[in-house]
């Protein structure tokens, strides 16, 4: 069949709220492009009421086609459902991506079950975009982040250093795009439309104590790292330090990886035993990405060890304290100050980022435009699906 | 758990006939040493009666431990099958690695439903040893190959091209092997033993006309390329070619990949309406390994697109006409020919061979003890979890 | 949402090349109706080139809406692979049920995977409408039928007995209706239309040798019984019989259940090494329903253990020997003669059936309007999914 | 393979908390027993922390031999998740029963997940037992229960409607046991033990506020119905009748069956936003049996929809108000006042059994030795696999 006589299909598969959010700006131009026929796949926690409800609001609303919403996070916040779930994923996108015959799946990042998605999509013969690749970090993102790359066809990375380590991979210098973080441009975007939070919006969200968003206080978002086996001491550990500050907190509950089980219980001990510690914390799973932007702008110090704290933050110049592993070796900006597992070097570190203050507004992730630039190459380049590894000279 | 005091459990998992007998070296030296615990795991075509009965046979005979025997193909011969082949497997084999719970598993190759373990095993945080990483060819394969490397942990290459090559992915230096190829260590002692085929024993695999292995005779085996939608024509081509030249054949069945139900029925139109054209061939499903190599050392070429022409027969110096874009780029000796999907190049390349005769052997992809290498490095190495990009500076 | 603003949904899965003939009347008139909304969703063997492509073509000739096309049928031909197929089928009917959102779900017979889909429809809550309960017979499909009965809301029966037994399981009166049996409504349409086969129409069908059907010939269709162990000698017991009479026979490929493996194996060695026993017969894995009553009506026997024999046949007065315990207690006219699996016993009973030629036509499986008189009750009648138990006083 | 020479292998699938605890007899016994190999399979909620960790720790601590520890619950607490829940379950239990190969496996109950388990038993040819078969209630238990009674060759009802029901459905006579109720056994066995809960005790479990024991309190058990779809309103009505009262509650949590997630939200909204009226309740995922029994024994009145109400209290003499549909038809004693969804009408049902207090013990579930019973016939009994319909002359 020749895609000259049709619109090019591009398939989405969303399966997180982050993911949502950041893709925001390229799904609604890839919709309202005359020359593409877009269409979503929800799954994963997407789906699940208790993270991310208003996702699926927002979709709707959107007027997007849904191809398909799969019901497939299998509960046990251990490896092991962490991984049936991507192969149960994995086996139900097939039925779906076999069904809606695109000329293009895109996959973002490295969650789990992206790399699911990815295979699937490989052996239905689809051409593959892949959105964040190159980058390194800690995790089993670490691998599932290169993996995609191999299965992938065309390469959005944020910055040099990722596209350098794309291209050692063997991928084809034709097809690799240097456009700058989604995420980026997307507070990028927000901070150009002025928009804010109020402590009356964000008392609506989670449970809790109120936090006065005009006074200072800190975000806490710390992820499970799947290839460690003491997540729980680990949290306790940021429990700890952040405790001992006083200060008021906003806490983001932790993604549903391998992991994620033993530190909810870590939380919700600490929310029915210490009453006095949580007395100023408010818990929250997700709110929707202008707020969440909002809040990083706002936030005095964000502690922990998510991407947002590396990219979003060093565009905003927001103090970060990044703990642990997961973000190891990702590029970052000196808005970044890394901290091990460890009470009291969390503590200083939070203390001496409290004391330093903003930092200067960072590049190192952004460029204009970028989800234009992803656009004008998913509508446009010519598509492949036979790899070849291109040895660097 | 330390390790210091159990046994190292390494599991197998086998899922086509090709990778028991490239394996069986490998698997024999594991299961006697004493410092190992070692689990199969049977999946894929090896359950399968027309397929690989005698697979199952063996195994039993030789003592294994097996953790599981897992019925997961599904049936289609199509892309669509293909994937939820590899997506059910994955799924199975993560209860059955979870209940196993080894310290290493070792991913063999690339065929598709090898990754889809190698991503079940990676998200269980296991260890992964993969065999045969770093070369290029064509087909999924060539994607799936890679994705593996960037999953596992400790990798055995056949050749310093590959081991070149899965450096410049990322990889640590430390744990990147070239030990040779298992297959060809197999072919060097089958040699070493005299191992032959007669006519008798050649006539009770498969359907079709006796062929005498005493005089010339070609060996036809030409597999899906499941990144081209034209299967079909291009048997066609290689079977008119080859009726052209009116010598006794023996055709292997092709692999149950992607597209191999077009590429069986044209086989069966052919026998069933073209009786004079398949009057000298015989149709094998499988042979042990044995007399598969007691084949390639007596056949006076080889035709279609095995990686068998392009390692095995390298050793052998049996000629080789290789077929299209399943081997591209792939590492060969001079023993191979190369030819397009055409009727009129590959009938004048398999004419050319026969008439150069038998090629000096090489060892391009030999090293003597490849398996006992392997087990040196398997019992003994460090074994970790979280990787890391290492630049080549 | 209120069913009164919207057409009523009516979704049918087809899993079998059988299920589509008996079902095409019914499919046809509801596909027409004006108040329903009909939705295919195909699986299992109907999706397989090498069983019944045509089905699928013929489903896409008549402009049905298809929901799903659903690869599900695991390879191995054992109980394990039969069990998985039913499993994985579920699985995803599941996804496709749960998009399409029918009103009522219509299941068909007692084939193992049907169970599966009725399991699914009644965990989403849908009204489930079964054809074909209360019927007695051997193997699996005597537990499926009642299984479906007890999760069905709407009963669609053959004839009185199976009403009796309905209603003895404690189904609803008012919701149990004996419409007649839509193979022999088929049979009755094909009849009244004076539909036939020549000779050269059944040649293109299948492999082996070709039957002229102007001279008296007899049909095999004997399936596997998946409570017994030993399907392999009960169909080398038939093969010996039918070979010592030395008559032309249609052979009909067994049906892809557990035990199919063994007795497909059984008919390969056959045709491969007894050529004199085969010399007659022809080999047909799936004729277009029209040609199979053709068949049907000219035969002078048909052998095996098909419930066509008993219910197709009963209505053309073709006389049958009915082989084993499949139809073990089935309602059944004087054209059956029974016979055990015993080599004499089956040349003996056929034999006398040749001797005594055409029966009867019995009405014991017909009543006129079967397929209207379930369209009508389909359209019209209350839905309710809240099952209770009926009491016979 | 004759069973002759081997023990009587019996497979015991535990899915919930619940069925633990009511079978933890009848598994001693079988355990202990010289003529069987026990095999328990551990799935669904048993293995989730939330639920019922300790049964997990209880299963270990006993001794048994544990052939698959499966996580298949699917998130989403709604009708697709349930459904595929039961999909993934009976998968992954075929390919666990293949390779453990019972003779007989034992299904209890009505949840979805054992009629799923049930039909890959069946699919295997396994015998299978069924507990607790021939009831009637409301929800999709109705439905699911007599499904597994049509696929089971063994049956052990509770009581004598029930089996008068089984035989009406069709079973053989000689393989229809009352045996009475094993939860009722248990009930029996701790009451001789003398078995009771401490205040302190109580408060080690769940969340919320202390309750007395020793003084008046009631307990609520109500789980979703999964034929309703207004499971939100049902347990609000219930909710508020009960605040109204203003007396100390044990409030247990839904069970993880289709619209468990609304209910959940309910709990969740009532204990974040209305302090004053959950101020005197404890919420509570899960108690080891025997303290669950000391609280039926203690509580003032059950209140809900739980069988419990049913059987465990009419033994016990404990004041039910049973709510809505779910045990619908089910045989109670005098014990038991039924209320609908209406929060006046449950208000005086509860007010009218607190002014009665207990009632007088009745035996309508009790039969003494019930697990000795079951025992005898699992060991002794001739196993068949193929069903017959045995018309009820």
């Amino acid at each position: 069949m020749t895609n000259a006589t049709r619109n090019r299909r591009i398939c989405f598969p969303i399966t997180s709220r982050a993911y949502y959010g950041r893709s925001q700006l390229l799904i609604k131009k890839l919709h309202q492009h005359p020359g593409v026929d877009l269409e979503l796949m929800l799954g994963g926690s997407v789906l699940l009421d208790k993270y991310s409800s208003h996702v699926a609001d927002d979709i709707k609303a959107g007027g997007f086609a849904i191809s398909a919403s799969l019901f497939n996070v299998i509960e046990g916040g251990n490896h092991v459902a962490m991984a049936k779930t991507a192969c149960l994923t994995a086996l139900e996108v097939t039925n779906t991506l076999y069904t809606a015959d695109p000329d293009v799946v895109v996959i973002c990042g490295d969650r789990f079950e992206q790399l699911a998605i990815a295979m699937a999509a490989a052996y239905l013969n689809k051409t593959i975009a892949h959105i964040e690749g190159g980058d390194v970090t800690g995790s089993i993102d670490e691998s599932v982040r290169h993996a995609i790359t191999k299965l992938a066809h065309i390469h959005f990375v944020t910055n040099d250093d990722a596209r350098r380590r794309v291209l050692a991979m063997g991928e084809d210098p034709a097809y690799v795009f240097n456009t700058g973080s989604l995420d980026v441009e997307r507070v990028a975007c927000s901070v150009d439309n002025g928009i804010d939070i109020t402590t009356t919006e964000l008392s609506a969200y989670g449970v809790g104590h109120d936090v006065d968003v005009t006074k200072p206080f800190l975000t806490v978002i710390q992820h499970p790292v799947t290839t460690e086996s003491d997540n729980r001491t680990h949290l306790e550990a940021t429990f700890r330090a952040l405790a001992a500050l006083d200060m008021p907190i906003v806490w983001f509950w932790p993604n549903p990886d391998a992991g994620t089980g033993e530190m909810a219980e870590v939380l919700r001990h600490f929310r029915e035993h210490h009453e006095a510690a949580t007395g100023k914390m408010r818990f929250i799973t997700n709110v929707p990405a202008d707020h969440f932007i909002a809040l990083m702008k706002r936030t005095a110090c964000v502690v922990g060890n998510s991407s947002a704290g590396i990219k979003e933050c060093s565009f905003l110049g927001t103090p970060v304290v990044d703990i642990g592993g997961r973000q190891q070796g990702r590029l970052s900006a000196e808005n970044v100050v890394r901290a091990p597992y460890d009470t009291a070097a969390i503590r200083d570190a939070v203390t001496r980022q409290l004391a330093h203050g903003r930092y200067a507004p960072s590049h190192i992730y952004f460029k204009p435009d970028t989800s234009q630039a992803m656009v004008d190459v998913l509508t446009a380049i010519d598509l492949y699906t036979q790899k070849r590894f291109h040895e660097v000279s």
